[in-house]
């Protein structure tokens, strides 16, 4: 068994400092670095992925609307082609700096109203994967199971990994509860690593309801920037490492206590 | 003889545009597309490399401040450590365009006050410097002869380019008049047809007081953005081609006109 | 008999200029100024408010969403809490250039996007309404006839203005026709400046079927960043004029050819 | 003896939080209320303008070059004429929040790298200063004692109000001590709080090489966002209170603690 955990990293921006990005880069597998467009100026940029290919952490660009007041939490009308023009552009910017750090860009990851919209929006949803399709279809991309993203990544050839929440309730139907609903974020770690054991070596997760649902996930996503977000994230690996979990970036690159082996 | 033909271009942002690229497209053989910090929009900066890549027109980063609303011709005193990662985000992003549309940044050219700066301010032509090589040694930048830009690109190992201006007026020492000085901008393009067949093939230009200055230029700059400019160049262009200097990129890329014979 | 006529200024930024401001400054009576968030940069707006003032047009605030690479052009789907605050920062920044040049900011009217949003969008159009509101309940709106906007801002005790479009083809249901479809927007000037004639003696213009609508408006909307724009409004002023319609600020600035008698 | 206490406010952005605005404001009599170019966004500007309301806390325009990426705290070489309106532009759109308030922008004082730079450059300082001027001649302005700004604003007719800075090292000179040398910042509050009540009860403070230096002042700086700052803040407020200090704003505001008898 194995599984890959994610989580958001690069959102500082300037004299403003975001989450503990060199902390939670000793505990995930693959770091969704932002690209400058939601979060993330060019030496936070520099710092996240030297500090990733340090640890073998894979880097994806964390891809967003160009929102900086809003940090790409607002959804924007944007028409299609020029959708596609602003994640090439990000790819790009983030590229150079993986390079700089001696690796690659290996997967793309859409944030916060982007991310959402294109559960849904297809003509957004289009636009990301034709732009990650241009740019290199052996990319892979990370989106919600049973989104309109991943269905389309794969219908154009791409690599569609499905992702779990580590911290989030899900209904009966298998799809997320509102975040403005009680109880729609969990907050004990201990709940939450056995959640995550129980989804991985399961497939399954219990819904607010109590009823049991099917998850199929590749890479569970962890938050970063909440309060106590780097001590839950340890205990998430900790306690998947102590089921017989293999800890491991789903792109295949070298994680942080797999490389030591 | 040989000589390259380079301008702005890319410098369109959202609803406003600035400069008839593709006809300027039709004349130089080395594009200087902007990338976004003092101009061009993800879509302008697709479009430009678009259209240089197909009619084989070589792809420079035109790398420059983060000011859109100056428009890049302000000096920011920026440490050199974030001038470094400025650049290398500009030019990362514009290798997306230049990579979806076949081809490859083939060189770097900074843009206004930080062309103007780096000719003297060490530390900012230091870091350009740097960045270009962190990206790749083999990446030649296009600079002002005599400055320190170009004299720390040879010393870290990087290819120099310098260039000349098509339209400017030297003074007796080979620098360039003040654009504050009357006379300092020439718009007479016979004149400046001369001028340019006579740098090229003479290494030689009349200064301000009729004296002789040497040019050693690789590289004629023509202006994009004025009234008249493109006539000018297309001018230019064909009293080269008269006298019969091959114009072509002087980053190898296939020129226009070169490609087809 | 008496009409106001409006059109968008003060849309330039930094190196990119658009419209003839000082042109239509010489037509209009109410300049509906852009206020930094999709066009118009502090020293634009300093422009347009001298001009605008030393003409005795009247100013108002064109409010917009944060969105220079796209005009205000694109829908953001912005929590109203936040859109009251971006209003009130628009307006008080044009305020100070129009306190500068010896005014006032004398009304509102929302731009692009935002325009069309609070046609339909609720919370939107109440949150614009709450920021006027907040600011100077003696501030009118200027708006589309039976919108959100113009229906909450009476509510709220603003002066609601509605407007007709100069150059748009209306539908049977008094509807503007979408820009998608063919001849939507007329191009003709004299038959530009015909249907304002009759919009404004006889409240009516023929609709796309050829059956005649309804309109009640105390302003005509003119675009200013057409071709021909600027011929098209003279046009429109002279047909008016000639039809003996006084031509005066719906806010009860002095206008221009008014201050003169 | 009265003294002022003034100290930077509202410089949050966003998803990014930066300060304790509320807890300072329990024990500043000035806010220096950013004004969205360097940071503070419109929600921010609210919050903060209410805040200082409610305690009779004066609020003053922290005008900055427009600089999100670096703070404000980087030098712009920008004509003193984009300079006037960028300030304008400021100050009016703060004063939205202030008169939301229900009170008034009170007083200017610039920030960052603009503050330091019209120390000496003379052409900024000026434009502030006209900036200032056009908008109200009876606003107060804050700076360094024998700066040009101060200079020029007492030449135009401006009140010009001197601080001085609560936890900076002083040379013999009576300048302070650059902040790349060791011990330029203090960081012992019982010091900073004894500084502070000889500055204000003998006008003299220790200079790094032991002497006495003349120090006139009407208010002091007290920095918001650095690690102990509320608690450093509080305690120099009590340590003035106990030595029988007024502390009050220099603009006559009503301060916290007076507003009360």
């Amino acid at each position: 068994m194995q599984i890959d955990l994610n989580a958001d990293l690069g959102e500082s921006f300037g004299h403003w400092t975001l989450g503990d990005d060199v902390a939670l880069l000793e505990v995930v597998t693959s770091a969704n670095v932002a690209c400058g467009f939601h979060a993330g100026d060019p030496g936070v940029l520099r710092r996240a992925c030297a500090d990733a290919a340090e640890r073998g952490v894979a880097i994806g660009a964390q891809v967003g609307y160009r929102d900086l007041v809003g940090f790409g939490r607002r959804f924007i009308d944007e028409p299609p082609e020029d959708l596609i023009d602003d994640v090439l552009y990000q790819l790009g910017a983030l590229e150079a700096f993986a390079r700089v750090a001696g690796t690659r860009v290996q997967y793309v990851k859409p944030h916060g109203a982007l991310y959402n919209a294109i559960v849904h929006h297809e003509e957004q949803a289009a636009a990301v994967v034709e732009a990650v399709r241009q740019y290199d279809v052996r990319l892979p991309v990370l989106g919600l199971p049973g989104s309109a993203f991943l269905r389309r990544a794969r219908e154009a050839g791409l690599t569609a990994v499905p992702e779990a929440f580590a911290d989030r309730a899900y209904q009966p139907d298998g799809t997320l509860a509102s975040r403005r609903e009680a109880g729609s974020v969990l907050h004990d770690a201990a709940e939450i690593a056995r959640r995550c054991v129980r989804m991985v070596t399961q497939q399954a997760v219990e819904a607010t309801d109590g009823s049991t649902v099917q998850v199929a996930a590749r890479s569970l996503c962890l938050h970063g920037d909440t309060p106590g977000a780097v001590e839950s994230a340890r205990s998430v690996r900790a306690a998947l490492e102590a089921a017989g979990v293999q800890v491991a970036a789903f792109s295949g690159a070298p994680a942080e206590g797999v490389a030591g082996t």
